[in-house]
């Protein structure tokens, strides 16, 4: 899983969509934004026309994902289409801003949106976009406004009046108002607070192989590194020799790990999922364990591990006839023993003989009845943006039906008692 | 120096060059090479039209520069100046394929480039293309080029024979000789053997600050890790708080450190240069010290740090009316405190009254007479691969001037004392 999920090179960005009316501004407001000299502006190809995208590193903010949506009150069935896209980009935004004409506004067509974004937890905030006019009226008309949107969000979402056609001074404005919301965004910690600090020390296990690749370590414990780093806890890497480990004179390795982990008695043992079966039997009972699988999980269910956790429960009563959901982010090229349509299904079929297999690739989830099936497995979602991948993980979690993502399943199939011992420090 | 080094996006590859006569085949077997589905081709802009570079990942060679050059025998003006790239691009290759057809050569236009090869320590091997004809004819020919070339070289160069024109048997002939080739080549290895193995610990301190990227560490950072624990050393990555470690109230800082050095006790410890005052400091005589800046530097040379050195020695030694000419790969947008045009020769002149500044930009330094200085000093070489900035190094070695990177001379004009301690283990 890790190998996978650390193929997702984009970098991390924060993502800010512009949500409103025809005609309020949204573009505009996305010119201002992106006028400034930029180190990368790129239109991601395929994108439809009706959300456009632009990828920035914007001073101040950092690096960008800018989602410029269509009308939310555009009618008709092509309106209905594009009402899904710009659902869609709430749903994968950090900080959605309702960019509002305070002369054209109705609360009716932005309900569901201003709804899904506090549901989902976004910073939401609201840009009134002056065009010019009495300052006497736009003040009423804001005002009354202010209060519709209050009304629907039943809690107070900050706002901010430009006039975007004067770009310069938009920019000026918008950049540290987007600072502020960027500092509400709450990230997901990567590991629960109590383990690390000043006066604990992590150890994370990073087997090295031939196919590790040369020169650097992968994302996942790159961000380990950092994280703990950064709340000064002294971080021990540490390469375990899988095959010395598995074959008969495994002693001198199992010896060397325990003199390392006794001399430096780490807070927590983190490991890669390969070499759980070796942390898990050597590490004595006083060392908490969990692998970098575990904690990519609980960012990908959004801080939610217990989701996850319920969604092993499920797999662990499936019985004959039960159908199992496979949902895979993208439809790459399968190679031989590929994870989703051979390893699981082989494993899971023997482990629970009887049970159905049914596979969504893409977004095509959306077109399956989720209720009919008993759980649904989800890949590490390494071609995706992290948003992305919190964003199908909720609407699945949404929709009812117990969601596991694909390291927890096959640890589970491996060994119930290992991934009930890596899960133990979340809880 | 640290941040600007890892700037350098680019991955690690193998540069490999196809040098040869005019219709000798070095586009077919580039093309051979290439003709494989890839993940990545690109031609890079910018190239001039005589070296076509190729950057693809190839199966069983991982990512690599193909550089396709003009005809080493081509002759007037624009031959000539077709040669001096063929030379950039033998300089920065790993491995150079002469690629000739023994009905068609001349030992004369070759020598140059085969002693460069040589000189250089590229690892080179002929490709021998054979368009038709009798085999006996070719056998005789072939003779007497590898005799030829045997006399220039005078040592042993690999080849292979192929017929370039038939892609696929050349693909799946040339593919394993080069991936042989590129065994032969010898990285410089980023720490001294000593300090590395399972019984020796490394202590790498990364302070951490706002300007560092979040969710990630720099690349000489995880160079080192991934060094580090391909020898299975246990490696300890530890975050100096710089801002409390030179307030008054220091101690508690200080205290950490030394808690944590001595718990592990090192064989080495391995700073960012921004620290070393404080490790200098703190560190006690036993513990060996080093910085990242100096495992660079040691790369740049090719593993020559002593030429560094002798640079450094350069340095100490000038005097009023000596010249120092600053050099710099690139030549990107200056901010305020620019190192090349600022920092540098502010202090260095503090210290040094009366010495003169020169500046070479890009490649400008071929134009310069090297001898008029008494030391050149180049920069961190960001921008542009480890190759490229080795070749630029040598190149400035090769016409006698004394040589230091930025890192080694602003360590050296900070404290002559912690710059001795931080090249001790290297010697």
């Amino acid at each position: 899983m890790l190998r996978r999920f650390a193929k997702a090179a984009d970098i991390p960005r924060t993502h800010i969509s512009m949500v409103g009316f025809m005609n309020a501004g949204k573009s505009s407001i996305m010119n201002a934004i992106t006028q400034q000299p930029t180190s990368i502006v790129d239109d991601t190809p395929g994108t439809t026309a009706d959300t456009k995208i632009a990828l920035m590193e914007i001073h101040k903010l950092g690096p960008c994902k800018l989602l410029d949506t269509a009308g939310v009150d555009e009618s008709g069935k092509l309106g209905n289409k594009k009402l899904v896209k710009t659902i869609s980009a709430v749903k994968e935004s950090d900080v959605v801003l309702f960019v509002i004409d305070p002369f054209n506004f109705r609360p009716e067509p932005f309900k569901n949106v201003i709804e899904l974004a506090k549901r989902r937890g976004k910073v939401s905030a609201i840009i009134y976009n002056k065009f010019g006019g009495k300052t006497e009226d736009f003040n009423k008309k804001q005002a009354d406004v202010a209060n519709a949107i209050q009304r629907i969000s039943n809690q107070p979402i900050p706002s901010i009046t430009v006039s975007a056609i004067n770009q310069k001074s938009t920019y000026d404005q918008i950049i540290p108002f987007i600072a502020g919301l960027k500092k509400q965004t709450k990230p997901v910690p990567l590991l629960p607070p109590k383990f690390v600090g000043p006066d604990k020390t992590l150890f994370l296990n990073v087997p090295l192989d031939i196919e590790s690749p040369t020169g650097r370590l992968i994302r996942p414990q790159t961000m380990m590194l950092e994280f703990a780093l950064r709340k000064l806890s002294p971080v021990v890497a540490y390469n375990m020799n899988l095959k010395v480990g598995r074959s008969e004179n495994s002693k001198p390795e199992s010896d060397r790990y325990l003199k390392n982990v006794k001399l430096i008695g780490p807070s927590l043992i983190v490991t890669d999922s390969q070499a759980i079966d070796l942390i898990h039997k050597w590490t004595p009972p006083e060392f908490p364990i969990t692998t970098f699988s575990v904690a990519m999980a609980n960012i990908q269910s959004g801080g939610k591990l217990n989701e996850f956790t319920r969604g092993i429960e499920a797999i662990s009563k499936l019985k004959k006839g039960d159908k199992v959901l496979i949902c895979e982010a993208c439809n790459h090229d399968r190679i031989g023993d590929d994870i989703g349509t051979v390893q699981l299904p082989t494993k899971l079929k023997k482990v629970f003989p009887g049970v159905e297999i049914d596979w969504a690739f893409g977004r095509s989830y959306e077109d399956k009845k989720l209720t009919d099936y008993a759980v649904a497995l989800h890949c590490g979602g390494c071609m995706i943006s992290k948003q992305q991948m919190i964003a199908r993980i909720q609407d699945l979690l949404e929709s009812g039906v117990p969601v596991a993502n694909y390291g927890l399943a096959l640890s589970y199939l491996a060994s119930p008692a290992a991934l009930e011992r890596v899960l133990k420090p979340w809880q």
